[in-house]
């Protein structure tokens, strides 16, 4: 096992009714943002019973951030928790909602001029020592970003990540009948997603962690058991409860710690997000069934493993079982109505030269968990996903 | 899946060689009270390397900290800690080092002369709404109180539980390479405790926590690989990582969190401790395969999964399943050198009646998970594990 920090502070209020204890939850005096997107918060009655919660605190609305959230829109957000001298911001929404806060907690106490710089450069790089306080309400069970330190902001045409230990939210209320009303495709998205996390943090190489691999393995049973269900059944409480739970626990630092980890599925999607608007989770499908085949040589224990603990699989030559498991993953996907190859998203074979370029801007030229994932393996991948 | 709360603020700093990071993480200024247990920490240089790290800061020692840590004892620590102003408190030991801390950072700060009253009466009926700033050194793994909020003193015959999440350590190393000159019987112990804490979460019954149910049998399972060879082994590093992470794993509130839990096990355990000195995790290693025999009306379903999932056992009737797992348990406790029967440490049956007598007097009379295990139940599990 490799030595880790693990200190995550987010405290989780989960299940059915809680949003009534945001009253207890947020401190007593504060002018109140309430961030979120398109509006269906309203639409599903959400946002009624937060401002319910909320009591007599003075409220600002800050609606509007979009999946995959833009920089100059979260940068109006700042303007106003700095006009209106916002004390606490409530982000209620999925996660685009929450990755944009944490962008505007941080963006809101920078004073220069460049807040880009946050993803740009790293947020320590700002030199931002505390950031405006803020809970999350979580609406869509994804990205585990309600109880972790990361974001990724969308600025011209890339995807930034940044990462601080400042930018955990205080509290995040997890109520799975919040998200009943979801329309299909996002709950198939947030169950491929939430299962490409945990494999970034899992398919690498062993190195004896036995709680996280079979931790991890177990969200991925989880996944595939409830994955359709909760598409198809979206009012059955305890397979949506597990869905969030695992998505959550998918990210929060608890499968990670001590592992290597791979997160070059996330940077090849990004590009295709960036380049052609796919959804995340479908950038994520599309590439890590042709991440594992072309990376089976460096991933062979873990792939193995995987096959034999997830699947079941354990007959036949170390390729056939890896082709096995390979096949059944991209099934599982496209039995959730995900599709896996560039081309059911109208991805032409000359646009992959674009999204290399892309990775090559952002320095993406030697990734993976051995950074021995080169540009022309990551050429490679895109062309074997058309 | 039911509605919780999760909240664990502890930082935890895991692997080799992390004890001069001491330096960073205890305020400039403290003046640092270490406390500590019989003194093996001074033997194996652990306590050398802690004042090292602590370079300049002013020290006092606290010494002689006996396993179930006794209430006396604790209440001089205090009285230390009110004298000498300490501003900070390293507890570098086991679980009973660390319980005790929990106890002396709530009792130096609580002006009545009634201290007892922490765990006779609850933490919150002291009014203390602050504690002592403490972290932890841990050099025994087992209890997870390193990253728990949970503690249990010894008071006149009885031992006393007591929680509040005022006491959750700041931080906590995990070196496992401090464990490394234990006694091969505090570490058998160690996997024995980690074990049944696990079962206390998990052997209730079924409502769908998925990845509760994979988490618990994961570590179970791990427990299961690793227990005896690093007994044998304590130079193993990887072994005694996992150990030390599983054992911090199964106690920290992630596998417990949206379903019921069950502490008749402990419950139990500690009479047999309390009149007897036996060990704490020799009581667990006793009640355990009693305790499933006696309630496995109740437990069935979670016993046919445990069954099935940790030792892979699915052939034959409900009964036979149930016979046989509880079988492999004891063999598992066995195979530690653990002893599993009350006459092995010499208790005989008249015995039984002053440790049913302790549980009344406790108010334990209508305890587990469902509240139906009656004192009449408890003598027969007592009389069972002859």
């Amino acid at each position: 096992m490799q030595n880790f920090n693990f200190h995550n502070p987010t405290h989780i209020i989960f299940g059915k009714d809680r949003l009534s204890e945001l009253n207890k939850l947020v401190p007593q005096n504060a002018k109140v943002l309430i961030a979120f997107g398109g509006g269906s918060i309203k639409k599903f009655g959400t946002f009624d019973k937060v401002v319910d919660a909320l009591k007599d605190r003075e409220i600002i609305e800050f609606g509007g951030i979009e999946p995959n959230p833009q920089f100059n829109t979260l940068m109006k957000a700042v303007n106003v928790v700095k006009n209106e001298k916002i004390d606490f911001i409530l982000a209620v929404g999925g996660g685009s909602v929450i990755d944009g806060v944490k962008f505007i907690v941080m963006a809101a106490k920078y004073d220069g001029n460049d807040p880009e710089r946050i993803f740009l450069k790293g947020a320590a790089s700002t030199g931002v020592k505390e950031v405006v306080s803020y809970g999350t309400v979580l609406t869509l069970p994804a990205t585990g970003t309600e109880m972790n330190a990361n974001s990724v902001i969308s600025y011209k045409t890339g995807k930034y990540p940044f990462s601080t230990p400042l930018v955990y939210p205080i509290f995040s209320i997890l109520d799975p009948t919040l998200t009943h009303s979801l329309p299909k495709k996002q709950v198939a998205n947030g169950v491929v997603d939430a299962f490409v996390h945990v494999m970034e943090q899992y398919m690498t190489y062993p190195v004896d962690g036995r709680f996280q691999d079979r931790t991890a393995e177990g969200i991925l049973t989880s996944l595939i058991e409830i994955g359709k269900k909760t598409i198809d059944e979206p009012e059955d409480y305890d397979a949506r409860a597990n869905l969030v739970w695992c998505a959550t626990m998918a990210l929060n630092g608890v499968i990670g710690s001590g592992v290597p980890q791979d997160w070059a599925t996330h940077q090849l999607g990004h590009e295709i997000t960036a380049f052609y608007g796919v959804d995340h989770a479908q950038s994520l499908a599309v590439i890590l069934p042709t991440m594992m085949d072309v990376r089976r040589e460096q991933k062979k224990d873990k792939l193995i493993q995987y096959a034999d603990r997830v699947w079941n699989i354990s007959e036949g030559t170390t390729d056939e079982i890896i082709d096995k498991v390979i096949a059944q993953t991209r099934e599982f996907f496209e039995s959730l109505n995900v599709k896996t190859r560039l081309s059911d998203y109208g991805i032409p074979a000359n646009g992959i030269d674009q999204m290399v370029k892309g990775l090559e801007e952002k320095g993406s030229t030697s990734i993976s968990e051995r950074g021995d994932l080169t540009l022309d393996i990551s050429r490679k991948i895109f062309e074997m996903s058309l």
